[in-house]
């Protein structure tokens, strides 16, 4: 008999790293984390949520709407608002049915939107195109559901849309073209690398998959995951995929208000084209048949109150802080040959060593930074699977978002020390 | 070209039927709901709510912590309550492997662990016996993932054993019996028919599962949803599966503290057995990476304040009172002829019709309960697929939860009008 009744997602379901570093860490409680992309605890909105709390529960008739089940979309008021900021922030002045509330849901986190739209969309065996690196948590998204990926090498601009269009064409050639389902993008200051796809970037890509959908036989979608995008410490905002109108109907949208608010509110979004839209409504249904009302009316409290636009610009500026104390002590720290890109918000540096210096778990620099009480996400857990390259192992992600200052400024001196001595300088 | 990329599971996925109810139900405002499985919305306490939030939120520590990410698994403190709790009501005074906070997860209400556990158990083509009749959201479940469902028979006591034998035998025979993963039983005030499993039947019915093991080749699980397990209004509380000590590795449990606190803070959780409590954490971990800390918080200090237990005995009061009125309503108003069983807990009657006279969407009784501003659940919704039997059509599912006493009253009045008019009585 054998043991285990698990399915082949049971199976193939692996720990996400960060939680093994997560455990590092509490082993270790004098460690300094820039691993976590944990926002900042100082920051977090205590009395904004206390107050807004209070308000809703003042009233027997707010109160008990708020402590009742919502309905599975989400609340209609939260919906409404929402797609509204999202229009106006793409330009869009009038409503317009790319940006309609009946076109959006409320998740948990916008980790659940990834979850549901890969599960409405992707079988076993699907291909996923995603930023080569990009957002771990998703790799594990794909990895458990047993689909194969690709990495398309990105710029400072966004993905390089001359390697897109190469992976396209070995896909049209090899037929497995059928089998691709949608490119992944974190397009707002990315996780890991803090780059921002520009877009005119945005409109090549939807406009390169939809010369790729006759040979697929389907429509191949970009799912656009802007969590970060409130996150902007400097430069303008960028529009979304939705505000290419052409190709809005291929725009899956992902955005949330945990990390702009609060993280332990998990409150995100999505706004999606149909089919997928009702099919992830059912899925959501099947899930938890909606997500907690309670903490949607906070965020229309926050929103209608003005605290959320408040604490959003001084959340932006203290980022912005720290990420210009992170980029001192990198330039002070870091020995010559490493190199970074300025990220214009979000929580990230990527740092990139000489290719021979090796960053990952069982690398001499991993080993003596965690011996010298500094934590970093090694860059190898960011690459997806794909036999087109072997995996880079020369990078690390530095998250200046749960740190004081100091912390974030004696983690890149400690780091600078072993790099110094691995690197030889 | 195909118009949908669609997975299987996102084309398989169906709109709850319970959706289509409620906009029925919103599309007539002046129409009584014995449909939805809604708590009472004044019973909903929005005093002890405000009260603990802000006892979290006016210190910067506790509402930090409360603001910021938590774990996984779910925050420490709940589990260690929670596991303490149940072990307690099962009459287990010393701790307890089986009932560990290791062997917790804290999940957005109890569908996301009912939804979790299907995942990390079983593949397309796989079997799930269920009661006959179950939960119908549970059957959205199974019927998305493109399982196979199987009804098992149920006395006023639990499954009739005897048809779980007699199922088992036909799987062995079949060769199917390699596709069984688990039971699911709502053991407790069973969603629809008011029936609570008693201890003996769970013990039965582990100890035949166990003999099935082997032709299997491989564990087959016992999910005990036990959701309505706190709403008990008369007699004494039931020992949960997991009291089966010699089976309890077999045994997953899913609770919550949705029903008996407040639905809308949706805080599910499970005790589950290794290794599916190690491929539920790895999914929950995709999904999500962990429930509202806030919202636990908010459960933490309701049970240790004391104000969870007092408030739980309030509402049982509240609900034996609607049970009450609603049994001297259907012997006042129904026509002989109707059965139901007098639940003991929970939110619902099951009301038995003739077997000729029809309950389901499209019968007479249906179209003019709604004609006459009633809503019900029809009975067939709640059977699952099974090639052994036609679905029965003649049962309705009422509750009491929602609606006030003179709802309850007058719902049953109109409903049981129209009975007389259509059975002729």
């Amino acid at each position: 008999m054998k043991n285990s009744a698990l399915s082949r997602l049971g199976q193939r379901a692996e720990a996400p790293p960060i939680s093994w570093l997560m455990d590092v860490a509490l082993s270790r409680p004098q460690l300094i984390s820039l691993a976590a992309g944990f926002t900042d605890s100082e920051s977090l909105p205590v009395k904004d949520a206390r107050d807004l709390l209070n308000e809703i529960l003042k009233s027997q008739k707010s109160g008990q709407a708020a402590l009742q089940y919502g309905s599975t979309a989400g609340d209609p008021m939260l919906r409404e608002l929402t797609a509204q900021d999202f229009r106006l922030l793409d330009g869009v002045l009038e409503p317009d049915k790319d940006y309609a509330p009946e076109r959006m849901v409320i998740t948990n986190g916008s980790q659940q939107m990834l979850y549901m739209v890969t599960e409405a969309l992707c079988d076993e065996g699907d291909i996923v195109l995603v930023e080569d690196p990009t957002y771990f948590v998703f790799l594990g998204i794909l990895q458990s559901h047993g689909l194969r990926g690709g990495g398309i090498r990105i710029t400072q601009d966004g993905i390089d849309l001359e390697h897109l269009r190469a992976k396209l064409e070995a896909l049209k050639k090899s037929g497995d073209i059928k089998r691709l389902k949608m490119l992944y993008l974190v397009t707002y200051y990315q996780n890991p690398t803090g780059m921002t796809t520009s877009f005119a970037n945005k409109a090549g890509a939807l406009k390169m998959l939809r010369e790729y959908e006759r040979a697929a036989g389907h429509p191949i979608y970009l799912l656009e995951d802007a969590a970060y995008r409130e996150l902007r410490f400097t430069g303008d905002d960028v529009k979304s995929g939705l505000a290419v109108r052409e190709f809005a109907d291929r725009v899956i949208y992902a955005g949330t208000y945990s990390k702009p608010f609060a993280t332990g509110t998990r409150v995100g979004f999505g706004i999606l084209p149909e089919p997928v839209y009702t099919a992830v409504i059912r899925i959501k249904g099947n899930h938890d048949f909606g997500s907690s009302n309670l903490l949607q009316q906070l965020i229309v409290r926050a929103i209608t109150s003005g605290k959320y636009e408040h604490h959003l610009t001084a959340l932006q500026l203290r980022y912005a802080k720290k990420a210009k104390t992170m980029l001192a002590a990198l330039k002070k720290y870091f020995p010559p040959g490493v190199t970074w890109w300025e990220p214009k918000g979000g929580l990230y540096y990527w740092a990139r060593l000489p290719e021979k210096v090796h960053s990952g778990v069982k690398s001499k620099v991993f080993q003596a930074a965690v011996a010298r009480d500094v934590l970093y996400v090694p860059g190898e857990l960011c690459y997806t699977d794909d036999s087109d390259r072997s995996k880079p192992n020369h990078e690390m992600r530095l998250s200046f978002g749960g740190g004081t200052e100091a912390n974030v400024r004696s983690g890149i001196e400690r780091l600078g020390g072993v790099l110094a001595e691995v690197m030889g300088a």
